[in-house]
């Protein structure tokens, strides 16, 4: 493998092409894409994304860092929403079974990519913890805001049922049709989080959705 | 590709060693892992594996198929456990996390094989479906035999967490602690199957687990 060098030697939109195409075949196709049918279909020469990247592991975890925050808006409610903490929990359950549906979806790609690299301590398995870290934070601190008894354990609970309605929504062939919303129902139903006065008090939460963000 | 020849035509021990070295290697590594290296690991000749497989595609679903009696040995109770429906549901949840602390368990090997070939109408994502239902049958019949008064409602959301579990384990750097057991007994709660009575109909239930196997 060549030599390091700086990012900055190479244009932004090398790096750019690079990681969209990136991101684009490992999810469609997987992690195992090889170095050059990605460096042709970014219309980029090898050369130029050793420049880049150390190696393609560094660049498996460069696009899932690149996929990250486009993932996270299409997931998490809005900042200054101002619905319940169940309410708001609930949208990223709702957010999942609408992603599945409306396009072809191969899971969260996070997971997608740690189970394929089948190390903890690749860099993208560390990506993948630190996204799934971020979202364990959201339900966390929303569970907190609802009264939850124990909201560490909830929100571990919350991912678990995230990630089990995305891996069952790949391995089934049919829709999940309300069930990653339904068990995470019966969780929130458990810890007393109804979802009473919705909007009661708006822009109250403002702010502070973000920081879990 | 070479044309299809009967398995017949091939010993069964050629046929044992392939599978047994691409169950390994597809686990460990993932199943992009090349047909050479495949045959090197088995100490079988590329000519053979074509004799046995019209194609890797098919090997791959083969060497799930022949995990599975191990993978459900490993996980579901004895067909001649007296246990309640809740022990019965929960012993599989209990038998996950074991399997996680002890060895480098990379998560459900059904799900990473149909997580990794990206497509459901692979062989491989064919087995792993086929094996996701009879875990699921499994808690829908326990379920039903426990009073859930929506056993198949309650059977998904329990494959849900198995699935979610299993690959939370293997994105977080960290042991799964109770938590796949605790969410499910969220779940079973919920659904009113509390564990009274252990093992006071002894032998009720033989055979019956058999056929959910």
């Amino acid at each position: 493998m060549p030599e390091s060098i700086p990012p900055a030697v190479a244009t932004a939109s090398t790096r750019d092409r690079l990681l969209d195409a990136a991101s684009r075949l490992f999810y469609e196709e997987g992690v195992h894409v090889g170095v050059d049918t990605l460096c042709r279909a970014a219309g980029v020469s090898k050369r130029s994304m050793y420049k880049l990247f150390d190696s393609k592991d560094e660049l498996v975890a460069a696009s899932l860092e690149r996929a990250a925050p486009d993932y996270e808006l299409d997931l998490l409610p809005a900042s200054d929403d101002c619905r319940s903490p169940r309410s708001r929990i609930l949208h990223v359950f709702e957010r999942l079974e609408h992603l599945e549906r409306a396009h072809e979806f191969r899971g969260c790609p996070f997971v997608a990519a740690a189970i394929q690299v089948k190390s903890r301590e690749h860099p993208a398995s560390r990506v993948a913890r630190r996204q799934k870290d971020k979202l364990t934070s959201f339900f966390q601190y929303e569970a907190g805001r609802g009264g939850a008894p124990d909201p560490v354990m909830l929100a571990r609970q919350l991912t678990v049922v995230f990630d089990g309605a995305s891996a069952q929504s790949v391995v089934q062939a049919q829709d999940l049709d309300g069930l990653a919303i339904a068990t995470a129902g019966v969780l929130l139903d458990a810890a007393g989080l109804s979802s009473p006065d919705d909007c009661a008090v708006p822009n109250a939460i403002t702010g502070v959705a973000e920081s879990a963000r």
